[in-house]
């Protein structure tokens, strides 16, 4: 059984940091199968970032994993003995683009024809409608384990389905059709800039 | 002897959250020892955030503290059993003003005639740098104890302190003459959206 762990969490064999070699040598990296690439979507999202960061197109990372901690032991160097997950109150990754406030949820689902909205906590909807009525950019990216696809969806699409459809998904022709399909590469991975770029900057500045 | 706890960590016997109710009845909260104001300041951050999200001004948390997590035991609801603080390697707080991406650092010092750069990590300095070539605004909250005061610095200041100044502290005869002394008052506690609007939008906009 391959234990899933939550984001950011390793487990205590693999601890410790990968090289920085091993980081940066995606290149080399064999396309992963679909199965392989369901559990390693975070993995992509987090190393699009870094390239992203690396080559000063963006400023995003993940929010860490809110943690409850209950007891510290302060005589073994502050280690954390009793502690609990919290769930997330906003989404996992944020950050600035071209002094945009960038705000997005990643999401995954194996279902076959559909888009689970039972897979988005109310409070996350709440978020990204505050988000939007502040003009920051808000979305998602769906991973579709049973296609091998990722899609770029505005959450403005996502929001207005949760509010106003009586359908608990969103089947896979409609995310097609609204949605932004992205090929995952190698480096960027999973290259989401150039749609926030034409989506939210192109149509709506005046070309300089 | 008091414990300073971690951002967003509380002691076993004080886990439970306090009631709503005491959350929001600031107005008759008494006015605060400088004493009881420095381990306060970060609450107090943390209240006017959630007062801005409310009232619809502004949209910013607290990254929470980023933990290690080592050892998980399944067997009781998922208790983390070991784990270790990790360094924050962005700042704490960031979100979005009307379409504007915020950054900052809350800093308090003891000192009595200088703010010590020590206080702040390299790779805040970076990120800040990072963030700022993105067009993002980023600023300090810093918090004089001894003088019982707080100041609005904007981030570019500390930086070229920190990059080009052989001091290691900024003094605060200086800090005062570059800083913006924000009073602390009941709701929000402390109001620093004000002087992110004349900074950054009031002059750099022209007026609608």
């Amino acid at each position: 059984m391959i234990f899933h762990y939550p984001a950011g969490i390793k487990n205590e064999k693999s601890s410790q940091k990968p090289p920085k070699s091993k980081i940066s040598s995606l290149k080399s990296r064999k396309i992963l199968s679909a199965s392989n690439r369901g559990r390693d979507f975070e993995k992509a999202i987090n190393e699009t970032n870094e390239y992203y960061r690396n080559n000063a197109l963006a400023v995003i990372y993940k929010r860490p994993t809110p943690i409850n901690v209950v007891k510290v032991d302060y005589t073994k160097s502050a280690t954390i003995t009793k502690a609990y997950f919290e769930k997330q109150s906003t989404t996992d990754y944020n950050g600035v683009y071209q002094g945009a406030y960038l705000d997005f949820e990643a999401k995954s689902t194996h279902n076959k024809t559909s888009f689970p909205l039972s897979n988005i906590p109310h409070q996350q909807i709440e978020h990204l409608e505050a988000v939007i009525k502040q003009k920051g950019i808000a979305f998602f990216l769906i991973e579709l384990k049973k296609k091998d696809e990722i899609y770029f969806l505005d959450a403005k699409f996502v929001i207005s389905y949760y509010r106003k459809s009586k359908r608990k998904s969103i089947p896979f022709s409609e995310l097609e059709k609204v949605g932004f399909l992205i090929k995952e590469g190698y480096e960027p991975r999973i290259d989401y800039l150039p749609i926030v770029k034409r989506l939210y900057f192109d149509i709506n500045k005046n070309p300089s």
